[in-house]
């Protein structure tokens, strides 16, 4: 017979216990099916990620969970299983299920391990992940080497460690040379099991492994799939091609310009997430506005190949600033995407409001005399024109959202309108920067099926939102003539977000963009505090932001950064 | 000389450490002006709170904070500070300054205690609330036997407790019961010593007390307000009337329609909440839509009572559903009011809308065969073009938001429209319930000193949206007639955040609404699955709801509840 476990990468939902104890049903059959002697699921499978606060609100959600787990248990006869669970206490929990019963329950959160045998040989469960917004894998922590006690004195032939670990910008990189190094320490075998799929904010990796005690990798499942890995313990198994260079990992110490290393699982990630995200809604069919421009064209495409092009709608919304050539890019990428197209102009929508605005303005300003001289109004009509009837399409047919498509460099600006390019039921590339976005967008022209889906006329000019004309060009005003240019803004989101520096910090150090552009430090010194003012006043922006999928190293995302609005006074 | 202490019951600003710091020097100014031997500054003083995750994000604001302790500690000579500040491992502490130095510092996260001297007495400090989420006061617990040991062992004349304690229903009832207890089981004075103001949904309760060993209340500062409290630990001091009865506090076991022991205290959180949001983020206006209907009703009122009539404007936007009781209502509050009014039909716009969609919606059927036979689409629109119009006036006017109207019970129920009435920057009565706020109307026509501002027929006809004729009775359509009595639902809401109830257990148990109304119970099972089927999809309404002030025992305000949007599947 031979030495035969299941790892059973798998997706589950969040707080489906009945769904996801099924889907644990159907895997262990399998795994009987197969011969193999033990089953792996990830961490907190039986009820899932994120939880909230919904457990301590709805504690019956717990006695599920637990009744869940007995049920499963008299399904291990002949077969271990190991499965992540809440215990009673809502302690994150492993369970160890053997002959009909349950073995021996694991309490991660208080760091617990256990030694149990598995094909008559010794095994170590252990978890190094507790949770998942942890973003540090350190080979030398108290906890590790607490760890490589317990192998030693055991002798282990293998160590478990199942995990439920979401995608983040260089985190599979250095999560990889975490488990290979902790092989090579401990002079062991270590099998890490993860979960794939997405739920909320959060999309996981799979990408479960095996590293042989010399550091070898025996073993690799998909990324970004479900996937039921058979290993035997005594050859090399199944290793699948990585979205990413697991080799020759290096934390990265400056900001950079150069994404590649990131687009694939970039893409991956957030395909899955936009997936997940419909599935476990109940949604099928995203409608979103064309502009012809770099972000709206990106979510389409994303879209298209998460959706089927037959659920996706692209819809193009002209003002009367709208160039020509913007329309021609939104109606090219949709014929290159195969997705339904037309053209709806605002212009009804826009005229009526905009009259009705100035009665309403009229009548507001007998009693206020704070009315602006210049202001922002008739650029938000258009805005909220076009989210208007996003909105109205997904009102009027069957499981359907609007998207909303703005990017993690306006989020930081508040440079989006609320009720406008703001809304809507998802938001795909909201932790993804502009500059990302750019290289992504050539990634997809070469490595899509279809190549050069995306008109190269959208990669190559400068952004624009297209509500309002530049009086000093004449032009509709660039984004960049409005804010700084976006290499300058990305490395201030980056600085932040990856070395915590203060503004003072920042201007003395060089940016990237300096390197290549010759700018006054007076220059440099106005972008920064456009850049911290602006970002004062975005903390609403960001509270009321549609749900998106963690992408990044560190994000902006509500289910991991929440500041207040109040907030404004921080002296950065 | 007397002994004197004052109690700097104050207002902080979230993360503005430099602005508390001057209020912080402005009130030892005071201090020493009254020849007090001590101050004490509530929790958490100097960073102020919430934090949100700023601090990790931001660690220079910590390092701020410190400086200005170090600045505050030079002006404690011949005075002895007791201030909340963040240590430099990110812990809630207390500092003791004394003789121009840091006496001490406590970390109130590991449960830290001191003893000091204060008027050539013996004081002890302690914290029995960390942070601003704690809802219990147990006089048994093992914190305070722990520190009854440590107050017998000293044989304290009194014991100080700073604190950032914010408002919920019952709280301080339960809190000053707590108090009491605790000074009789101590034979202990106790100066206990809270913040006041608002910061995003946090609203302060002040009531700062002294409670005499014997267990008598010896001090009370007044609720919702700052006030420099100098209190003489040799006589009785100022009591101000408290907004609720402290007295005979029993738990709240049952649900009850009777509301009154909370509806001044309600009505001064908001007040509050309302004006520290406004004052915070540099606003000064406030435009709503006034419907005629309850919700928008009480939400003038207050915003009138919180920014004053001269920053209130109210417009009304009838549309063809709308009827003259409504529009006649509206009018009749602002009058009485004396806020700025004006009516708006927004027949334009939803002409121009409707016709619009029509076009997009029969090119959008040319590929999607999925059209809804019978769709909100209309209602929404009305909603939209709404809150279209109290955003265009937002854009075109200083310092002024919109005003989401929404209340609780249709929070739950997600009955509200998205980038429509459940649009604003700010939402005053989203954590009141349909039920209270009839009371609490009633009880602002009592209540202000000017009476019966709210037209008697808002309170007492049945609640409805008027974006809808109901087929049936050929009148707009009501909203219990779409959902189920207000108080039915207030009393699922209540089970579900006080009991933390099952389906089963609330089928089980008897309704308020059933001892008066026969219900079958299938009606009642059909209204119960109605609940929480609308509120399995109301996750993603709850996610970008506006800010809005915690009020009741418990909420749905993102700042302590969050629920995933992929947790549709619950088990209720």
């Amino acid at each position: 017979m031979k030495n035969l476990i299941l790892l059973a990468q798998s997706d589950f939902q969040s707080l489906d216990v009945q769904g996801n104890k099924k889907k644990a049903e159907k895997i262990i059959q399998t795994a009987k099916q197969e011969n193999v002697s033990a089953v792996i699921f990830p961490q907190l499978f039986l009820c899932g990620l994120p939880h909230g606060k919904v457990l301590t609100r709805f504690p019956q959600i717990i006695k599920q969970n637990i009744q869940a787990l007995n049920e499963l248990a008299k399904l291990s006869n002949n077969l271990k299983i190991i499965i992540g669970f809440i215990d009673k206490n809502y302690q994150n929990s492993l369970a160890v299920l053997s002959e009909g019963k349950i073995e021996k329950t694991i309490n991660l959160d208080k760091n617990e391990f256990y030694k149990t045998e598995i094909c008559g040989k010794k095994a170590g469960i252990v978890c190094f992940e507790n949770g998942w917004n942890e973003n540090d894998f350190d080979i030398n922590s108290e906890f590790t080497k607490k760890i490589q006690i317990f192998v030693k004195e055991n002798n282990f032939d293998f160590l478990i460690t199942p995990s439920a670990s979401i995608s983040r910008t260089g985190k599979e990189e250095k999560k990889h040379k975490f488990l290979k190094e902790l092989a090579v320490l401990y002079k062991c075998k270590i099998i890490y099991v993860n979960a794939t799929g997405a739920n909320d904010a959060l999309s996981f990796s799979g990408m479960s492994c095996v590293y042989d005690k010399s550091g070898e990798l025996n073993a690799l499942a998909k990324a970004f799939e479900e996937q039921n890995l058979i290993i035997d313990l005594d050859t090399k198994n199944e290793i699948n091609t990585p979205p990413m260079n697991l080799d020759n990992f290096e934390e990265q110490q400056n900001f950079t310009l150069n994404y590649e290393y990131d687009l694939k699982r970039t893409y991956l990630s957030v395909v899955q997430a936009i997936r997940g995200y419909f599935k476990k809604c109940g949604f099928e069919r995203a409608v979103l506005g064309l502009s012809g421009g770099l972000d709206s064209t990106v979510c389409a495409v994303l879209l298209t190949d998460a959706l089927g092009k037959e659920n996706v709608l692209g819809i193009s919304m002209p003002s009367k600033i709208t160039t020509s050539g913007s329309k021609n890019d939104a109606q090219e990428l949709a014929n290159n995407l195969g997705i339904s197209f037309f053209e709806q102009p605002i212009k009804d929508i826009f005229d009526a409001t905009s009259k009705t605005f100035e009665n309403v303005f009229e009548n507001a300003q007998k009693k206020w005399s704070c009315r602006y001289s210049q202001s922002y109004t008739n650029d938000n009509i258009q805005a909220r024109a076009r989210a208007n009837i996003l909105w109205g399409v997904a009102n009027e047919f069957e499981k359907c959202i609007p998207i909303a498509t703005s990017d993690k460099s306006e989020a930081y600006m508040g440079y989006a309108t609320i009720n406008g390019d703001m809304s809507g039921g998802f938001a795909p590339i909201a932790d993804i920067t502009k500059t990302k976005l750019f290289a992504l967008a050539k990634w997809l022209n070469k490595n899509r099926a279809e190549k050069n889906t995306i008109p190269q006329s959208v990669i190559e000019k400068r952004p624009g939102a297209e509500l309002a004309i530049n009086p000093k060009t004449g032009k509709p005003l660039l984004a960049e003539e409005a804010l700084m240019p976006y290499e300058f803004l990305d490395e201030v989101i980056w600085r932040i977000e990856n070395l915590n520096q203060t503004k003072e910090e920042m201007k003395k150090s060089e940016f990237v963009y300096e390197k290549e552009n010759k700018i006054s430090d007076e220059q440099k010194t106005q972008w920064l505090d456009k850049f911290f003012k602006r970002m004062s006043t975005a903390h609403y922006k960001w509270s009321i932001s549609a749900p998106a999928p963690i992408i990044d190293r560190h994000s902006i995302n509500s289910y991991e950064y929440v500041q207040p609005i109040v907030s404004s006074k921080i002296e950065y």
